[in-house]
């Protein structure tokens, strides 16, 4: 039987009309039953503009209000029936084996720690970021925003479980697992990631030890552990530096007409490069360790990225990968400081 | 009188050619005096290549040992004789007004700690990088290595080097600076940086609050302070970045004919683009809040890099940046467990 995935129509800067491009598309490829949480009245409206939508098995829950990506934690709070929470709860009463949004980070981080709770053996869930790489494979980073301070614990949960969830979504048999920090020797780092280093040694993964922030593109290393505060550093940084990239390269090939010309009959090429370095091709960046399955991706994202990060969350359930995060927690030594 | 700078000659991956070069090139632009620091018998010989050598203000001191980019703490320790102690000891001795290495970025720091000891004020000296932004302005970051475990305290000082670094260098009157964490509010981010923000938003200086990964780039900040950890994290990831956009653009525009002809029509663009992004203009990281000034630039660093490193070094020294560090840090509050 196919999956039922619960999904924020109103979340990203477009909402709604790319979740609901994206919700028909995961609907019409992968068969997917999408449930579409916000206002019912626009959404219904909305949804009739597309003759098959019908047909599909895309239906709308509702929620009556919507949590902006400037809202306050209070405003979040105050918001019993956003979009995010409704949709969250749906997955809680087991209506929904998943639940994706491309809302406020913090807001569906926060209710989603509220709302599922988090699986046993887990102190802290952590937001797991993948990107490709110079080979064209897929890396991981966690956690990207989710802990920002963080104990050697808290680090080796984040191993483990990035570890499943490559071998689960991106089916790396044996992911090779690096600690984000300055040396690669084991006393490089400071006192968080040489007390990490000890605990991620011992455990029944491929540690590769240290990495470094160069590391994280070159291929050498699937998944790479740092905590929440250097994780979404080293996330917007990279950001920073794709944006200063394509704009320095856009004006420079418009400055003379040869210049023009030979963007032109390059184009093909830089759609390539594009599509090669295109991160909705992703499908989000899962929030590992809640009872359930919440995925978070980009505010900007569009009908690709929704229909991929449907599309992961499915896998996500089907894969069971929170069983395997659960039994494998379990089966490693008592872990210090976690809840039973 | 020109400043007289010591330059490790033996530092650079392709040692001592871009050195020698640079040195003359330095000593024949800017008129600087260039002390070359290494084995004697061999940069003499090298020297004797370049035929106008003879008539600038290029003299060589002899150093007998090398330290490499693998060596190790207690190898680095056990070479007395090394370019690098040599040429620190010339600042330290008032023989040269500055050194620049692009030798082992670890060696140096520690050695000019050792060497040349903190400006009074100073707890931690910190090595500031400065790279381009999309508004051809340059940002710099700080620390990029030189301390992994910082305090409030020391990310304090911090802003106040590099805000006095970025007028005297870049010209900057009054840099805007921020500090590096994860969400704009004064709220956001972890222990240290929510400590920082407090203290850095009583400085005479231009603090405008919390920046994010992706501001680095983007010209809306001159001056961006972090812990060594971090800051090296977002150093070495934007290098990771770059080498995947270069890797992947390159193999894009190679792979049809007809792209390969646009590339070659749009080849000036490109090299415009290198140069806009060349981090060799800027003339390395100083070692802000040391007795005398350390210049350090990378280990790929070209003819081009050491001749700016030099040119940085000189203006550093002239604009007499540690005076001023150490006046403006004396004028604060008496700074918690800074030494007297």
């Amino acid at each position: 039987m196919p999956s039922v995935i619960a999904l924020d129509a109103m979340g990203s800067d477009k909402a709604p009309k790319p979740e609901i491009e994206g919700a028909l598309q995961a609907a019409r490829h992968h068969g997917t039953r999408v449930l579409l949480v916000g206002p019912q009245d626009r959404l219904k409206a909305e949804l009739a503009r597309y003759p098959g939508a019908r047909r599909l098995p895309v239906e709308i829950v509702h929620a009556s209000e919507v949590i902006t990506m400037e809202d306050k934690v209070e405003a979040i709070r105050g918001k019993r029936d956003s979009s995010i929470r409704v949709g969250l709860r749906l997955v809680r009463e087991g209506r929904a084996a998943g639940f994706v949004t491309a809302g406020n980070t913090g807001a569906a981080m926060a209710t989603a720690k509220v709302v599922l709770g988090a699986l046993p053996g887990v102190d802290r869930p952590a937001l797991a970021a993948a990107f490709p790489t110079v080979l064209n494979t897929a890396a991981v980073l966690l956690d990207v925003g989710a802990n920002v301070d963080c104990t050697p614990q808290n680090l080796e949960q984040f191993a483990v479980m990035g570890d499943i969830y490559c071998r689960s979504i991106f089916g790396v048999k044996k992911p090779r697992v690096g600690l984000l920090s300055i040396g690669e020797e084991e006393s490089k780092g400071n006192d968080l990631t040489r007390e990490a280093f000890q605990l991620l040694k011992q455990l029944p993964i491929q540690f590769i030890g240290n990495v470094e922030g160069r590391d994280l593109y070159n291929g050498h290393v699937d998944v790479i552990v740092a905590d929440g505060f250097v994780g979404n550093v080293a996330l917007k940084t990279s950001e920073g530096v794709a944006k200063l990239v394509r704009t320095v390269l856009k004006e420079t090939l418009k400055s003379t007409i040869t210049r023009q010309v030979g963007a032109y009959l390059s184009r093909n090429a830089f759609s390539d490069f594009k599509k090669r370095l295109d991160h909705t091709e992703y499908g989000g960046a899962p929030l590992l360790g809640v009872r359930g399955v919440c995925i978070i991706t980009h505010g900007s994202s569009n009908t690709n990225a929704i229909k991929n990060a449907i599309r992961v969350a499915a896998e996500f359930a089907e894969g069971r990968v929170n069983e395997t995060i659960e039994r494998e927690l379990a089966g490693l030594r008592p872990l210090a400081g976690a809840t039973p």
